[in-house]
């Protein structure tokens, strides 16, 4: 990489952009963000693109004067994918944020980058359509693709990479290359849209996407269900899976979590492992899948399984889900939170929360735990106290041994975090030789590394 | 690329592996496949290959000597992915059939690459599992990920994309890399699996695949239908995608095939466009679905749906889909079949179908048309005179007209054959700049351009 002249930068990106470029310390610190145990790195400056060109453009004067550019929708992602540790640009392209088609027979939507998951969804919803992926932010959908997001509902839907058809994407030289397209499947030369779903920005920026959407059940059916312990609750889950079950959510609270749900939300759930379902499909479906999930629950022990397809009781018995982020951190008030999250194959779930689980306690930490169990996938949100250096130490300490053991058992050190800065150095541990192969790919696509430096490849 | 030195790596290869190296006719060119309009180009030498080892040291020994690798499962491609217009070796996997895992919680299977769908299939019935990827062919697992094939029932459970957990790949220095893992899902730096599916043995050889399996359907029930029009056929079809109705499978056959099937099989269709679909899940749902399917087809037209659970009625009302291709051979008999395939938006579907039937009577040869429906894909089979060479130039031209046209509705020139030698030539007009890209990525994983030249990218 040449040595970058941020100087020549400004100024062109101020001729073009005029006062859409902001270099003031607010703005700046607003558009970054880094796991607590590495430094915050605001970028030099803000570009605020409205347009295809604009993205060109920035990246070419850019690419001009080696700078490099850290693409950004709405900031939530959570490994430090925004932070700026080599300097340079974020490129902020939450003003592209329109709906450019919508093909309700293909069950396709085209958007631009900073379309919000929840305005895509308020704009398709009177079609019967909805759009299903659902990370717990109301991220951009640019985003969204880069981090190979999902959610809740993964289990029936999958994630970004399976909803994601069509991409275009301005390179690190400023050249526009479309992928994919709106077929469902295609059988025609690299499968460049997965390459880009989940590069975190360091191949390009997403000017555009087209992604699938569902039709909208007619019934959904919601429930919960208390367990003796977390492997009866493991193995319900593992069993509704055999038996074809409609789950299109699966969501596991550990005791922590739910004591936190019952103090914010004065609920009075038995303080054990939880199952919070949901059933897509008709109504004789869910009515019937509803009933063999709960005679699957009690066999394995679980009790007071409750369900309904009523909108008002469904928000009821899912309230602690719904609130448990809040819940966790008022239970430990002055404290903040850090999220890690790593997925396994499901039959090593109980397995790997029980050893987290000690190894919680052994750290001297509080944490709370939240699962996409369908998934195999589960969050840690580790209550520190922001000021104490140790605790953060000890966090970072804990994060690392749960990426290891996810990835020693088959698993991955995220399943939809992404990797970012915060777990760059855990890239090796996961994929070995295979980083070298990542490696040829950046340097090919981006040889002068330009492309949000510091983030995956370690 | 440097002069390749066949002598050299002969010789190496016939030290390394005895008489698992074959140079006599018979076996090269029974290793040898290319469209009809093609030049065949049999390898200049077979190494069957029983282990990874083996891979690595034909690899290696071939990239010593700049000679061309051609991978090889059962032959069944049909673009002339196993030509080898630049010679070089043919790597037979076929004998790598093991089953390695099979991990029925996670619903997962490790497998070697010449391991067949068919002796998946049988390896995990009695686990309540199938593995769902169909291409007619009884394909090699490793063949059918490096062609990212799918078959009838995508529409349900996905293609290759989706159902390849993870890979395991000797790369054109001989590296071995591990690509995913066994998690359903992760957000982990870039996405080698998907990047290896579907790259058609030109990034490296698969000696180990984790594939997805999925529980067996409690209930199957299968319909068919038929519908005065192709529009009426498509128009049921995506009302039944907006009723989320349980279709795993969508088969479409024009009047042609139809006709086909009535000679060959003495049936009494009536000489129109037909659906043929199948339904899973428990008894409930397919009797349900299978009622609203009924009424749906009726809303449009469509006529004489007959449909059931029971398996020798299921047989005999599928028997003209299960017999098509024979009955379309048989329609003309001393001809040969010239097989493409196109995908495109579903709501595309009659346009282009409607299209292309025009297309075949200007050409003035025959063709017959069979489709998965549900994901907008469909086949022609072009039936010629092999011997006649302006039939061989005029079918090369319709599948180019074809192709093109699926490209400009949003669609693809193939979804699920694949590119090999037959399509690269169109490569750029779907592609567009985007063929810069994987160009160079094929130069940053492959820079001596040994690993199946002439395949993919033109």
């Amino acid at each position: 990489m040449s040595r970058p002249d941020l100087a020549a930068a400004l100024k062109g990106l101020a001729e073009r952009f005029g006062d859409r470029l902001a270099t003031g310390e607010p703005v700046r610190e607003a558009h970054c963000q880094a796991p607590a145990w590495l430094p915050r790195h605001p970028p030099d400056a803000v570009v605020f693109a409205h347009s295809r060109d604009d993205v060109i453009a920035a990246v070419r004067l850019c690419a001009e004067h080696s700078v490099p550019v850290v693409p950004y929708g709405t900031g939530t992602s959570l490994e430090g994918h925004v932070n700026a540790p080599h300097g340079g640009i974020c490129l902020d392209v939450s003003g592209m944020d329109r709906v450019l088609a919508v093909d309700a027979d293909d069950g396709t939507a085209t958007v631009q980058p900073g379309v919000t998951r929840e305005a895509l969804n308020r704009r398709v919803r009177d079609l019967g359509l909805f759009f299903s992926v659902d990370p717990g932010a109301d991220a951009s959908l640019g985003g969204m693709a880069s981090t190979r997001a999902s959610g809740t509902n993964t289990v029936r839907y999958g994630t970004m990479r399976e909803n994601t058809l069509a991409l275009e994407v301005v390179l690190a030289d400023g050249r526009v290359v479309r992928t994919g397209g709106r077929a469902r499947k295609s059988a025609s030369g690299y499968d460049l849209t997965r390459l880009f779903v989940g590069a975190e920005g360091t191949l390009g920026v997403i000017t555009e996407l087209t992604v699938r959407l569902w039709p909208t059940p007619e019934c959904t059916g919601s429930g919960v269900c208390s367990f003796p312990t977390l492997d009866a609750a493991v193995r319900t889950v593992v069993d509704a899976g055999h038996l074809g079950l409609a789950l299109a959510r699966i969501e596991l609270l550990d005791p922590t979590t739910v004591r936190a749900c019952n103090a914010y939300s004065a609920l009075d759930l038995p303080e054990t492992v939880h199952l919070f379902i949901e059933l897509h499909g008709d109504e004789a479906v869910v009515k019937d899948h509803a009933a063999r999930f709960g005679e699957l629950a009690l066999d394995h022990g679980g009790l007071q399984f409750a369900w309904s397809t009523v909108a008002a009781e469904r928000a009821r018995l899912w309230q602690a889900r719904h609130d448990a982020w809040w819940a966790v951190h008022a239970l430990f008030p002055g404290r903040s939170g850090i999220p890690t999250d790593v997925c396994v194959p499901v039959s090593g779930l109980a397995e790997i929360v029980a050893a987290t689980e000690e190894d919680v306690a052994a750290s001297g930490l509080d944490a709370a735990l939240v699962g996409h169990v369908g998934d195999g996938n589960f969050h840690l949100l580790i209550m520190i106290d922001p000021d104490d250096p140790a605790a953060v130490r000890r966090a970072a300490q804990l994060t690392e041994r749960l990426n290891l053991r996810a990835i020693a058992m088959g698993g991955t050190c995220t399943g939809e975090h992404g990797i970012g800065q915060g777990k760059a150095a855990v890239l090796p541990a996961e994929h070995g030789e295979a980083v070298h192969t990542m490696r040829a790919i950046k340097q090919a696509l981006d040889p002068a590394g330009i492309m949000n430096p510091g983030k995956i490849i370690p």
